[in-house]
């Protein structure tokens, strides 16, 4: 199933950014858990546009509402289905991209794949979708909470500005700034860059960072379901994602064995690891340690410039981005970041039920 | 299931370092293919320890059996069943490993998540399941052939030794040297540097780089399954694997969207794009522009250097590599990356096949 | 996935009777097929309560709003999500249930299983979720169409009132009555036991037979996936079946090889058979003559009688049915076995095209 | 998957009749099971050719080996690899079934799917297959021995002749003779009946019933998983099977709700029902009655005759069966029902396990 993500904690996303609505089935929650839907709002309130001078100034209140399985505010073990209703769905002029293929977006793609396509607002290409990712990422919480699980993501870089290593930072200061980024002074300094790419009429790539702390250890498949497999197949599937990599990263490739390694110690009985380059996943199992990783996204594809393109007839043709749009995108994917890690956690807290006798 | 990959041309692993064999399942190879063993052998000696100076010096032969699923050399649509006996499956001591959790290995963590484990070269989590892989990837590539898909992987950095960007390679020069890196001057400096490194009784990290040609444009699903979130997960899930990034990936953080957007244009009636920053792959689809990524592998963990750990009685413990093992594993992860890369695509291919009318 | 069906024609159903709504999200359905809502909405009136006598009274409009997929008339290959708003969800007076285990109803089995439950007119195990997959069947048969494969589903028997054998009937005749029996005759016989079992205050159980003409030779995996296999499971499926036989069916058990065994010989340059008692499948693939199988229905648990049981307290109770109910199932049920057996067709009919080179 | 069966205990089975091998991986057994490998072995023994003398007289002895996933005499939560060298896989004369499709064979239909097939002893048609499934259940049964779970399978008709029901039968006599029905004197009038089936060269069918005693009352998902709709699948998917039917199955067409409902009651606290029409199964979930099932089989297809076909070529033919076949199935397909029936539960459990906070 191709829009499906999860083996037990299983979601169904479908919807068009200019349809109806959008929305998701979540099959797989466990009986009893209580739904706290204005957590949900509040979920897809820190996605929504319109929430800040530097995200795209368009307004969806993205407002949710479940329509099953959920019985006097508790999960029944039934699917949770949630529908976004899109509140602008008028027609507007989207001739320029009916036939037009934007560079660096879905749209000759989709078109030579499926023969046909809803082209307004990008369709189903639209990172609209993963409002309803988010919606349920908001229940996957939840259902962590009861673990002791957290899952903190924040924006470490836009273009060549990074903030400090996750350590070094109060993760708990995120939603602090417009930006989300948790030291003050980076941040400060990403909102003027943002704001001025905005002024240039262009875009900006970012990296967004995600820790996750208290995962109980055994979390993962050991062979091609690892840990960080599967959060890294979750972070590649958002939208403009180009990378994605775990503890020493990218970074390790440059290190020796003897620097690497994570030497065991233990500590009021529990094993714990005197480094952790191992990003709290060894063999693909979470080891107890802090889980963190990095996510890189390109800039947005939609710039307010003319760009050389070609037509669906073959034709040359010449598009610029209208309206308004993301000047930067790591913002708003933070919480869908954390939704997808939230939902990849979930999904091997109930798997690894089954492992033992 | 846990030990399975791909949807359609999916694989089912089996099998511990020391125990009586591993193997694989491939279900879903299409009838009629003609299965060349000798091409699947080759690609398992590409794979197999002891091949070269700079690999571990143990000797498996990886001879592969093929028990089913072909007859009178083609394949018949049923399952095809391989098995690689393992050798050297004498009862060594393995008692400095069997209690004692090796750093950075995959020792504490299977212990945790299964009450139990086979200690014997690290059973299943042992590198050695990657053979299972290559010999199926090794169908996956006949199947890729008949629509003229290319996959080369090679060696891009050890350490802090880079080799040029793809473009200026002769990707055919890959197997011309014991470390498979194309372009020669940097590949005596990686095996020097190896060797160096084996002398100091270390291991060193390092980057695979993989470029796929002709594919057709239209693989990928589009919202879970892209194509880069599938060659992801495909590639993370082998041992030792820390990042993984295509098309501009990292790098594209700092890039602005008029730089980074690939516009279009066309070519003897074909759609292309002037840049590729794009990885050959738009909103999870491909475009037909070369694929290409790169696969951070850290440094392998068994170092021959004594270092501080616990056993699992909670006590510390001291422990230090035994045997011969790889100073880097790069060179070996070569073919293995090509055989995940492999089995993605022809998955995808299948796939594809239900998407239209 | 506990509420998905199909494996690229895949259905996933959601919601419980006396919630906001019903529905189901249909990801798969190949881009490109015109999606006529007129057909699907004629689909779910053939299910829908309060069409006749001899159904159930309640009034539901059962009125299908398509939210994704469908763009300018065709599907785009992206999910298409089906709602269908409950109109009567007022809060009756449930609480004769709430807490109290209808007989041979699947209350106490939820309350066991998840803890809690939607009791509010049987919630999701209620038959009004099976509107969903008609919807979705509606569809399948869409897609089905094209490869000219008709389904005719029929009452054949109620209580010990049997029809004739299918080869006997003009199925074409089905539509022509209440009770969905192609012969007059019987029909007649058959809806006036009904309406004497309503006026008993009771119900009975009854048969429906399924014909597939013109399928392609080669549908059905061989082993697992048998297609009779999956027809069964689909079948059984459905709220209140207890039994499933193709062909030859419980009659084979008595028969001897000499007697069972098709004969093959060709017409036109065509393979066919002289007799079928395989019912048009042979090792569990398609072998192009007609499929047929009948599905046995129990009568429907809820009666307007005084019934022992006990509440989930342990204590003992009395408990008789309420408001209007169906004294028959297989009427409503002819429409829910055609949409289970086309979307089984339309899920292999896909899987096909994976089979060879 | 087309070979795989099972969502957590899942089975993945290989081979072909005549190649080298068959055999099966089971993933998702769970670690610390104690692995008894003379148990595996006698189930397989109860299948086996050669074992009585209504039964082939082929000889084939199904010697086991497990190639990973048990370490120290447990399972170890990694695959579980068995496989079953065929022994006798000389190069017989198959040249009259080479080109010749056998009568409700799936000679045929395995042609017109594939292309292309493995032809020597019905390849992967045939029911050798069974034996993979049937070291699977063996293992699936010592998983179920520890929550008190029993399955208990018997032939319950041979022909015309049938057996008492279940309830007054002692299911511990069924291996007291070869045709493994527990009431003697039908059991001799079976034999009897074979043995002169055999005798006229012909074959015949026959039932086998399946009672699970002790299930817990949860077991089985809603909707389109019921417990009876996995069972129902498991047992169509076993060669020759034509009918599966639980509870009051068929007869439960002719009852009205007021016969057939099961009122409940308790007794020492716990949930009973006074009758079982349901067959321990409401709602598609176990209520802890006893679960019963019937399974119709066909008579075998190769009998000792002369039939008329056709060829692959489209000319007549005529074919009649070499060497020794079974006159019936059914007294070696009852270890092949209570494996099924073993798989399904063992699922049932491990999927349950995720369903409550």
């Amino acid at each position: 199933m191709n829009n499906s993500y999860g083996q037990l904690f299983s979601i169904t996303t479908f919807g068009e950014s200019h349809g109806p609505a959008i929305g998701v089935i979540l099959d797989g929650c466990p009986a009893g858990l209580e739904i706290d839907e204005a957590f949900i709002q509040s979920e897809l309130d820190r996605r929504k546009p319109g929430q800040s001078k530097i995200t795209t100034q368009r307004k969806e209140d993205d407002s949710c509402k479940i329509l099953s399985g959920v019985f006097e505010g508790k999960s029944t073990g039934t699917p949770i289905a949630m529908v976004i209703e899109n509140q602008d769905q008028r027609s507007k002029d989207y001739s320029h991209i009916a036939e037009t293929f934007r560079p660096s977006h879905a749209d000759y793609t989709y078109d030579a794949k499926y023969g046909n396509r809803d082209y307004r607002g990008g369709g189903r290409s639209s990172a609209r979708e993963t409002a309803a990712r988010v919606a349920a990422g908001a229940i996957a919480k939840l259902f962590l909470n009861k673990s002791g699980i957290t899952i903190h993501a924040f924006v470490s870089q836009v273009g060549d500005i990074k903030a400090p290593h996750y350590t070094q930072l109060d993760l708990n200061k995120t939603e602090d700034n417009i930006v989300r980024c948790p030291d003050a002074t980076t941040a400060e300094k990403m909102i003027a860059f943002i704001d001025q790419i905005r002024l240039d009429r262009d875009t900006v790539g970012g990296l967004v960072t995600c820790v996750i702390k208290n995962t109980p250890v055994g979390l993962g498949e050991p062979v091609f379901d690892k840990l960080h497999a599967e959060l890294g197949k979750a972070m590649l599937s958002i939208n403009a994602v180009k990378g994605f990599e775990y503890g020493s990263g990218f970074e390790g490739v440059t290190l020796r064995g003897s620097q690497h390694n994570d030497e065991f110690y233990t500590e009021d009985g529990k094993v714990k690891t005197k480094t952790n380059h191992s990003g709290g996943i060894q063999g693909g199992i979470s080891n107890g340690e802090d889980i963190y990783f990095n996510v890189a996204f390109k800039p947005v594809a939609t710039i307010m410039q003319d760009q050389q393109t070609v037509n669906k007839h073959g034709e040359e043709a010449t598009v610029s981005g209208k309206g308004r749009h993301d000047p930067c995108v790591v913002p708003r994917a933070v919480p869908i970041v954390e939704a997808m890690a939230a939902i990849v956690l979930a999904d091997f807290i109930l798997r690894n039920r089954a492992i033992k006798l």
